[in-house]
């Protein structure tokens, strides 16, 4: 690696954590290690766009200024609007970008990119507000969420891509024998970008979701177009006109990453996929339109899409521990995380304890009780449970009354701060294993199913056919047992789903960590990528080798 | 790396080939280097399994023993016959295989995979007189294609898979500092076989083609079923059998490797290629069939189809030199390689030389009379030109004739040897640019094409656009200018296709050479993958990290 960037001790850090894969953080997720300052700094600059037009792209003669997005806490329009593009003005301008972009070297390139990300974190706190305000995560998940820990997702994008591009030489002598002489060529190997990527965001994770595609994108030399949902434009239009800002330091065209926003009511999502000069695409959202986007003809994509993730309870040491950890997991933003489990698989003769055995119900009951007791608590359930972001999701929990019976009713979850916002504490349902029917679909939300199956042996089953049929992100399973472990990584491996074991404390299957992490495996219908492996980033370029007479 | 095998030099020597890309050769490619014994065995061998079973294969039960190959030099069948299974069979057998195979180290699987290759060594010129008479490749060119380039291709796709594999710990801590305590997780990466890979092989290099996506998915842990071409087995058979005699050897089921013969008037390619339980497909053919593998739902493929490779001739040195190289490649195997020049570019006011101007008239007939008179020279054209593989390759030379202007009248190539060979010389037609429609398609075998251009800058502009619509493996280059070669460079890479620039001497633009040259880039429609680069591999495997309390 011979990097002049002015930012190579970070990347040559990022790249020894990608391999080390211990914890490793560039970007420190506590809000205090970034100063005093910073907090009403953040609080200010949120204030102050609000109401406004949203000044900080650099894409000039925008066609209109549009803007829907709605506080979940205070129901409120932020008032933000962003200015609008024509699908093949963007496309022209990101085609023209393309041209010069694909030519800087890769060390100006990640020097750029690095540029962007410490500037981004400059902003970490109005990223955090906007984030509260357009997902509903609590502040200090969206501060963490889409700063430090989107931060540090980019930069391990970047820093794969890095090394991925400067994995074989640039330039060798070929010298073949030959009798008495040799033949000698001069072999040049160039990585050939593939063309316009284009990065499709979601409403829940409008950073965190977005940037490793984004930046492994743009290290590869392609150019991006950022498509957000129309409700969670903010957050990632800070990081877009931040990497547009490092672009025009470096005099680069600032068009090498543009965003292009739509209304819910005209979106122009499929007609920039379908542009023939898109050639990456990188999609966070529901599956039916993932699949869309896969089957997409002359297109590389990678898809993170719906799961069905499950809990598997065979045996624990201590129930007040699993069940209050299980509790935090499912309360986590409501289940709004791609990675909250939904089906608890526990068997009808119930779980073996350190303290004896636990009866079906009892095992229920410690369960319910930790769940709604988070929910019912003053000091920590606004915190953790944030707030709903989207009214079609509340209306998920009421009709899933309709199909299992109810074990905990969903009521609102106090929030001091916003009385007004849009909250719901997990509906918990129980059913059998028999109707599966009722819970083989991502019911996105706080939806919480207790499934009874015969044994441990039903419910790895069940677990493992959830995730080769419609995909699964995560699995807890809790199990005191070390055969029985081995087992369930053995069969939830084979349909490529990770296992997390017996957590308990302070950390939670939800969380997938950066440089240690393979979020989202990509090898079932839970999507087609993971971050960051070495596909993530060579699967966005072509490596073609010339040859000449040396 | 901790490779603890007994063949742990030649898998660390070929690893640092692959990222030295300098010249490497783990099997010498002289037919001498193996010994006077060798050849002599190599021919009784292959005269004794001519009209007999092909009892080499430890695939037990076979439904019937067919065969139907035919030698292009005596047009005579072998006369081997091959076991036969119904699919259900092979892939239940497949499936089986790999619940043993996944679970095999990949130390242990690289020890097996390269004591295979050694087996295979044993037999190269068993193989070579195969390849001779299914092909209808000169015999140094059956021996070196399908004994030791085919080894060295297999031993890089086999190294690479095990530096991947091995790229990342298995285990770890992973302690993440909490105040004053921490959180601590044990992590187990492992790197999760999708299934069973299916290895679709062709006619024309039934070996060379094949084995590269073959090691790679057997490396990464999945099964394999090899479908040869049904004119093209005895080679490919050759290959299996000792890659099953070296999983027995270890106590290891031979079916983690399977032949699959077919008849021409019953296929199963389909069959295989769309059981659900098959997650890899490795191709190569025509462009039809493999775009319908690459366009089957819930398959990892790899394709390598057909393309239309250029010449463009701006300015020579020598026009000799040129020319005389120029012959040799459209000559050699006749034509019949993925990577044969077809299209030459001239310009209509001719090229320029060290000895002044040469007009287009004097180019043509520079380049008309080295091809006509390799073909005519009786110490050379036979061993070039080598025979046809099948006959519809000659009704394609005759009925080119139709299509554009005829300038050299393809011919029989004596053959001492073979009195009866299936030959024919180039047939060289010149054409016009703006008559696309005859030059837009691959023309598989010896017809050669001129076309006359504005300029070097139309020739450019065209074999640019046919690399983009129908795809290019390569693109020869001819030019002393060097503003000329940087904007050929920059324009073929835009399409992915690599430039070799002023080859003359020993050195061929045809010729793809392992631990070197990305052979097909897998960016333009002549193919979605390359030989070897890290996707070749990382595709068929999927990482999956599970992690438990400390």
């Amino acid at each position: 690696m011979a990097l002049s960037s002015a930012y190579s001790e970070i990347i040559s850090n990022a790249i020894k954590a990608i391999h080390a894969r211990t914890f490793f953080a560039q970007y420190p997720e506590h809000p205090k290690a970034y100063g005093e300052d910073a907090a009403p700094k953040g609080q200010v600059a949120f204030d102050s766009q609000r109401n406004h037009k949203f000044e900080g792209l650099l894409q000039s003669n925008a066609t209109e200024w549009i803007g829907e997005e709605v506080s979940p806490y205070t129901l409120e329009a932020l008032g933000v609007t962003y200015p609008a593009f024509d699908v093949d003005t963007l496309i022209v301008r990101s085609g023209r970008a393309f041209e010069q972009w694909k030519k800087v070297s890769v060390e100006d390139r990640a020097e750029v990119l690095v540029d962007a990300l410490e500037r981004i974190k400059n902003r970490f706190f109005e990223i955090a507000y906007a984030t509260q305000h357009t997902t509903g995560q609590s502040f200090i998940m969206s501060f963490q969420a889409s700063g430090p820990h989107a931060n540090d997702r980019a930069l391990e994008a970047l820093a794969l891509g890095y090394e991925e591009l400067s994995r074989f030489p640039s330039a060798i002598t070929w010298e073949k024998p030959a009798g008495k002489s040799s033949i000698k060529l001069e072999k040049t190997y160039r990585p050939i970008p593939k063309g316009i990527g284009l990065v499709i965001g979601c409403s829940t994770f409008p950073t965190w979701n977005s940037v490793p595609g984004l930046f492994a994108s743009l290290i590869t030399g392609n150019t991006a177009i950022v498509k957000p949902h129309p409700k969670s434009i903010y957050p990632i239009a800070v990081v877009v006109a931040e990497i547009q800002a490092a672009l025009q330091a470096k005099g680069l065209d600032p068009n090498t990453c543009q965003l292009a926003v739509d209304s819910s009511s005209n979106l122009i999502t499929k007609k920039l996929a379908e542009h023939p000069l898109v050639k990456i695409i990188d999609y966070t959202g529901g599956s039916a339109f993932g699949s869309y986007i896969e089957q997409l003809p002359g297109k590389t994509s990678f898809t993170e899409k719906a799961g069905v993730n499950s809990v598997i309870l065979d045996s624990v040491a201590d129930i007040k521990a699993v069940a209050q950890n299980l509790s935090f997991a499912t309360s986590l933003y409501s289940g709004q995380m791609c990675t909250a489990p939904q089906n608890f698989f526990i068997p009808e003769n119930g779980i073996k304890t350190n303290d004896g055995e636990l009866s079906f119900q009892d095992t229920v009951n410690a369960l319910t009780s930790a769940i709604s007791g988070l929910a019912a608590n003053p000091q920590m359930g606004a915190g953790i449970l944030g707030a709903i972001q989207n009214e079609a999701t509340l209306k998920r929990v009421e009709s899933s009354k309709d199909i299992a019976d109810v074990l905990v009713e969903p009521t609102q979850v106090a929030n001091a701060e916003f009385p007004k916002a849009r909250t719901c504490s997990p509906v918990v349902l129980e059913t059998n294993a028999k109707d599966f029917g009722v819970y083989e679909n991502e019911l996105f939300g706080p939806i919480v199913l207790f499934i009874k199956t015969k044994n441990t042996e039903e419910s790895i089953r069940l677990a493992k056919e959830m995730a080769a049929k419609h995909g699964a992100i995560t699995c807890a399973a809790y199990t005191t047992n070390d055969a029985v472990a081995a087992n369930i990584e053995d069969e939830m491996e084979s349909v490529f789903t990770p296992v997390s074991l017996n957590l308990t404390g302070g950390i939670f299957v939800n969380q997938h960590a950066t440089f240690s992490d393979f979020h989202v495996t990509g090898g079932n219908p839970a999507g087609n990528a993971t971050f960051t492996n070495p596909e993530y980033v060579n699967k966005r370029f072509v490596w073609v080798g010339h040859r000449k007479m040396a």
